[in-house]
């Protein structure tokens, strides 16, 4: 048997291809060995660019036929994450999925619910939900500090998910499938919320608005181009999310947490790389055109990571869960958003029923 | 008669002393001729700091016998902002009043309405209330590029007022008057907006939340410490405000005003002065450690522009009744952040009934 | 007699008028009282911007007639700083003479000698050249942390003053009176380096080289638009220059200081204001044109503290004779710029002679 | 035969470890098969790391017996850089030389002169001096903006290498076999100068000076610790250096390039990552503590590119013969440096005589 994890990446589109290219140059413990994807030409591009690998058009023909085969990432379309998650996962394979696990809580909670049945049966597998900002060395050196103590009890969250204004109509289409601009983009600063407050901190209330300022057409999947949220958690936490679809210059992603003694800042001064341009209109920096741009490295990370607790049996880097409680949140606060009513929630988690608002 | 507009100050604490300053030393248009105060040590300081002045316990007083007086700097409390505003105006003086007029709503448009009586009997009278940010010259240059169109159609905008941690208690005792975080700190950001989303804007609805992260007291007086907002406005714009008086580094002001092309950010990386020092923990800029230390020149402009358009009969540099909706929406935030519902309004201005929500 | 300095500009061309309006506008302990030019036009400007004072077209009867005046400001240009200057010291008038004092270390010491027989005979007479640098707030910052210790011993000085880019030849013009590229820009960056690395530091050699990439005619005149230079000091410190006509984004005078135990650094990140512009090119922001859209604050400084050392005989705010040796080293930067040579000097201040080299 | 690059590496101390992790792990078209070190304890740890290879105490013995060695990474001792890359030369292999082939001119060119031999009878082979700044994103992205003109005619050039303070005492050490500082470190900064100016630009020019302020032991081996130089180039060209190993918050390398319409400047904001933390002391950042630090991405660019000319024959990513030329500028620099006098050239590269002088 192989020393390297034994790889395969289901679903080889724009994000599955960087997934396999992480798996197959970047990571030295692992070894890509299977695609799968309904698209000939995908498969076709994968055979030009690696090799020496076995093609499927078929899922599960794939789980099958790989008899070395140890771990899969899913990364086809958000809404088969799920299902492909729960197949890899009862036949005791290592999983990295894409986020979101799905747009539905529940859903969500199914993955999780396979896994906790599955894990009894293989003791040592491993099922992560891939929040690429836990892997970014600047988001892991601010929850270092912020761990530390150095900010002191941290209390007030700022982030904002924020892409580049894309004029061709495909945040329209993909609003269809999406979740809403909460689910799709904010779910990542939720998660981050939950990472700096305390995995188990308990949501009270959420509120959310927004405008369609560049794509009203987005008002036909119920969702918006701009949004912004506040969230309060028990225990004297709140925070302020803002995502949007109408950037100018780039992606603009930045956190902020406030301690009472501190604060520590990410990327509140994006840049492409280290080169400032002087010309006559000014002083001049580029910034990275999406979020691949900013997290590369941060998504080669984590496929070394995810294939080191694979490999050595030691914990993973993230918790399962965390995954469905963020988007949990994030469904509230796109509910939020289209109905315009602020949601409650007890302490246990249940909703606050409207009559008793 | 004098070529130099000829300016009283009222109340000369630690704010008015500076507006004396500003008007005595950096206005080169106007001469400091009289201040008020009941407090008597205040009075000898002035007296030691500016000579030939004169020098009153009672502002009715000193309005009546200063005979060459034309303007009248209003920096008392807050409390009296209005009754001393409204005296002045009623005699037909120019009126600076600090901001906020008051922290009460009706009380704002109290001296708005003695201002649109009075200008008929003294036509070229002018009342500004001191919004300082709207003469920094940060702010100008991002308003201007707004105003020319350079960013599209300014749709979301975020700002924060966020004052250094004062360990004093200062701030508990204080929330006894302030009106609130919401009506003290972001009355600056909620008039920021009304500028450059246009001051007609209505406002449509505001949510509010809050912690007492350092200074539990405050709920005393029904305040809080951090507090986040959200406020949609008709006509599809959308704002965020942040106020705290929880900072560790020093004044944290800033604001950005999204557009559908572009962005225009002012003060996002705050800093003292253009130095940077190199030491074994890094690299490091101090910042300013209140809002005069940000704003110092954006004040002595003020006392510029209001002394030439006094004394020239030019408009003045900013509407009062702005003041009015400013403290209007502040105090509507203030309450959701006490009684934690959102509050809706109509597009004509009333506030929509709960039993309708 | 008046408690406000009385004060006359010889000379109000541009910078002569910037000086007029700190004395009339912004120094409330002085009043301009006369300002002196050849050029009709210049009085006339200076009559319509500040009324109430006299014109004089002849330096000498405005220095007769002027029965009140008290302190003179030399701002015509350079050729004449000299002599002007030294009637003035003659007189027993306070002078603040524009820099440099002359391109000639000679003439320049001329005017310290003046001063030193003066001020026998006028104890409390003050004169001193401009040099704005020392008193603009971060360089004072910069100076108060180096001299505390913060960073060690000063040991290397970087520092440059580059232009804009004038396409219009008005350097080439220049460039015949202003004594050289070294002299004109580099002087500021070399008082910094006598005041960072102590007044009395001794030169031990200079070297230059340059080019002229942008306007080949300033050889006509024996000068460059790009210019670098190295000084060696007696005692272990070293500083390297850059000077510029070509600057594109505008004014880039910038500083650091390193020292044994840390650096500081002022203005190596250049802005004009706190705006930062997000397009589709990028964040850009702009920065000040020229130097006095940097210094503007530090020339207002220099004329307050000018003022008050001569209404209350206390120290001036900078010495002299420390224009006389920074004139001496812009000199010998501009020889070895032409000459190719590097020139040495003994410790007691003499040249090294070349055959001895 | 393998598809992949069949690579040892010579010499694993602690540059030649992250050589063999680059290839080994990083390259994906590469496979290290070797390693060779006279120190056992290195190699042990290579063998820990690496698993599979073969380990060898002597060099010629892993060139006799490696049948499928391709390429040869020589990352040993300075001073045996040029023996060990000939020996690989003239075998045929391809050649990856750690910066300086060697600290004297006459030695590197005779490298060159192996290389130009032997590519006469393997004329495939590759063979490069290993400048890593060539290799990163910033510069490659100054570099592609001054090749495109956007900064019209590059004209001066100002770089500087600095190292982080060791106060171990270990630059002392160091120090007598580094070539002098301007050989160890600016060597970089004079590649940079000749890559932006172009490869053949020929030198007129160079003065240095410099100074113990923290290591005055270095003086025992003729060095410095701070150092600064100048250098004319022949066609109007200049360059400022600035070397030294005395920083306090870490590495600091940045470069400027000058143009007759706009500057480039690379890493003048230096820091670690994204991360700002707000603090009493005010607003600070990390930079990175070594130039590995700050230059990892490229060396490991640096071998895929190299791996990627060798397997595909093309061009090298850059010229050996500018290695030659940048040790001869850097020796030049560190003679001036300790003898006190200017260096002039010829434009045909000789040096012009003292008595020519």
């Amino acid at each position: 048997m192989s020393e390297k994890l034994q790889v395969a990446v289901a679903g080889i589109g724009r994000m599955g291809m960087r997934h396999a290219r992480h798996f197959a140059n970047f990571t030295p413990r692992a070894e890509l060995i299977a695609v799968c994807s309904p698209v000939q030409a995908e498969l076709d591009a994968a055979k030009a660019e690696f090799g020496n690998i076995r093609l499927y058009k078929d899922y599960e023909q794939m789980l099958e036929q790989e008899k070395t085969l140890q771990a899969v990432v899913v990364a086809s379309a958000t809404t088969v994450h799920a299902e492909q998650a729960i197949k890899a996962i009862e036949r005791g394979f290592h999983v990295l999925c894409e986020k979101p696990i799905s747009t539905s809580p529940e859903i969500s909670q199914s993955v999780v619910d396979a896994y906790n049945t599955s894990i009894k049966k293989f003791p040592n597998q491993k099922v992560i939900c891939g929040f690429s900002r836990r892997f970014d060395a600047s988001y892991r050196d601010a929850y270092r500090r912020t761990a530390n103590g150095d900010i002191g009890t941290p209390s007030v969250f700022r982030s904002q998910t924020c892409d580049k204004l894309d004029p061709s109509g495909f945040f329209v289409a993909y609003a269809e499938f999406s979740g809403g601009i909460f689910v799709d983009c904010s779910i990542h600063d939720i998660d981050l919320a939950l990472w700096f407050f305390g995995e188990d901190s308990k949501v009270k209330s959420v509120t959310a608005i927004g405008i369609t300022a560049v794509q009203p057409d987005l008002r036909k999947h119920n969702d918006r181009d701009n949004a912004l949220g506040i969230i309060e958690f028990y225990g004297g936490k709140i925070a302020q999310l803002y995502c949007s679809r109408m950037m100018a210059a780039g992606q603009e992603d930045c956190t902020e947490i406030f301690g009472t003694n501190g604060k520590v800042a990410v990327n509140t001064q994006p840049q492409l790389n280290l080169v400032n341009i002087y010309e006559p209109t000014g002083i001049r920096r580029e910034i990275p055109p999406d979020y691949y741009g900013r997290f590369r490295e941060a998504f080669i990370t984590e496929a070394n990571e995810f294939t080191a607790s694979c490999l050595d049996n030691t914990a993973p880097p993230l918790r399962l869960d965390s995954a469905v409680r963020a988007v949990t949140i994030g469904c509230a606060l796109q509910e939020s958003l289209i109905s315009g009513k602020k949601i409650e929630f007890e302490e246990n988690g249940k909703r606050v029923e409207a009559s008793k608002l």
